[in-house]
């Protein structure tokens, strides 16, 4: 593998196992998060297996991945089913195994996606980019000592709603607004940007300013964009845009967002989060 | 069965085949939409299914429905097969199946599902209810001679965004509030909470003025009701709010909240629907 390779592609790189769907990948120390990779990257990996599916339909346009148990370090094992092949729509089963102590494989992630081939019709939006200050107004987030890999895979401007310095338990609203990119710099596509879309951290933290412990149980990605809004995106910055919406006896769901720096959608999202006490 | 039996009752009993996690149901009749059963209809089955499965952890949390197929008239099998299973979460694969012409079963609905043992944390909202006039207020949607059937199982009480009347392809906002329960009034259960989280009609007929063809491909239901707060909505009228984000070539998105009338955030919801022209 060249070195020039970014750690993005090293990170979401299949291997078919010979078994149709199938594909071996290697967790990604480069993306990793507390006791697993980021879950953003494990959706992106789901990506590159069907995009990777010699059956695969057209494009993304919607992802379904729940994260069942922790993924740990070393391999682990894709099984991408197209379970109904459409005419122009193709909906998929996926899961994620990994070997357990004793050897044997138990699923990790499961996921369901459907992917269309799309053609130009009418079009609107009803969600418009915010007006926030622009990127280069934005300080960049340092390299943080200490902090989890995966941080270091991206670079963050933060406009609003920034993870609170001070943890004083003090509620307030759980908005955040950031330009987001790949570090460094990558163009973007479907897998890139379903792993983006999980950028945030848990609105829960910046709810009540506390560190509670807390992970992503299910995540949705819509794709709004197709290939030609990729390729116009390519390595600009993203305004990535989260909100909480309920928090509730440990579980807390989040709407998201993600426009091109030029204000087009490329993408939304919403994820259901456990957090603890 | 009594002749007192609740058509949604009737429309989500499932029956075990004797194969473990395999269930029998029938397409009901009483929430016949235009070319199958409500999408609803279909998503509170997979609930009940589950919860109906002898292995299952705890209540929903969340559900994601894919409509892979339009589904026919008559029998549909449901494997619920619960793959991962936690100290206090589960993970869930589901399918629908009806058979083909030729007798072959084939793929008609897919779902992943995430049920959990709950417990009293911190709680908090950052989507409160929004004001609107009260039920009493807001004139009850008549019975439509011609309507598809399913309309006729919910009491529907619009306070913003009913359809427009006239199909003149003004274009407006996809914000859509209304007072909603089942008709005749039913206590409210995880299952029918699923099946009224699909009650809007398609966004785009309402932001186009217009009513071209379409149908919900993904619809994620995250429930943040437990069984204390469903028993204090009983058989109460439920606030429904659907606004689309991006209707772009060919699919739209939207994001859905509903609260009990005391202003509780009982579930929240999101889909992509196919839209045509």
């Amino acid at each position: 593998m060249s070195t020039n390779t970014h750690p993005f592609d090293s990170a979401i790189a299949l291997v078919p196992t010979g078994v149709p769907g199938q594909y071996q990948g290697q967790s990604s120390q480069d993306y990793w998060n507390m006791v697993g990779p980021y879950g953003g990257i494990t959706a992106a990996a789901l990506v590159q297996a069907m995009l990777q599916h010699p059956q695969c339909l057209g494009d993304p346009v919607s992802i379904t991945v729940n994260y069942a148990a922790a993924m740990g370090a070393g391999r682990f094992e894709i099984d991408a089913n197209p379970v109904r092949t459409n005419r122009s729509t193709q909906h998929w089963l996926l899961t994620v195994k990994q070997a357990a102590e004793d050897g044997v494989m138990q699923v990790v992630t499961t996921a369901t996606a459907m992917t269309a081939l799309r053609r130009q019709t009418w079009s609107a939006s009803d969600a418009p980019m915010p007006v926030v200050k622009a990127p280069a107004e934005a300080e960049r987030v340092p390299a943080l000592v200490g902090a989890v890999e995966w941080l270091n895979r991206y670079e963050m401007r933060f406009v609003d709603g920034m993870l609170p310095m001070k943890e004083d338990g003090t509620e307030r609203d759980s908005l955040t607004r950031l330009w987001v990119r790949d570090n460094p710099p990558r163009p973007l596509d479907f897998a890139s940007l379903a792993a983006v879309s999980d950028v945030f951290f848990p609105r829960v933290w910046l709810r009540r300013a506390a560190r509670v412990p807390a992970g992503t149980v299910s995540i949705t990605v819509y794709f709004h964009a197709g290939r030609e809004e990729l390729a116009a995106a390519g390595e600009g910055l993203l305004l990535a845009q989260a909100r909480g919406q309920e928090f509730r006896n440990g579980f807390f769901d989040q709407t998201a967002q993600l426009w091109s720096e030029a204000g087009v959608m490329l993408a939304s999202s919403h994820q259901i989060v456990y957090y603890k006490e």
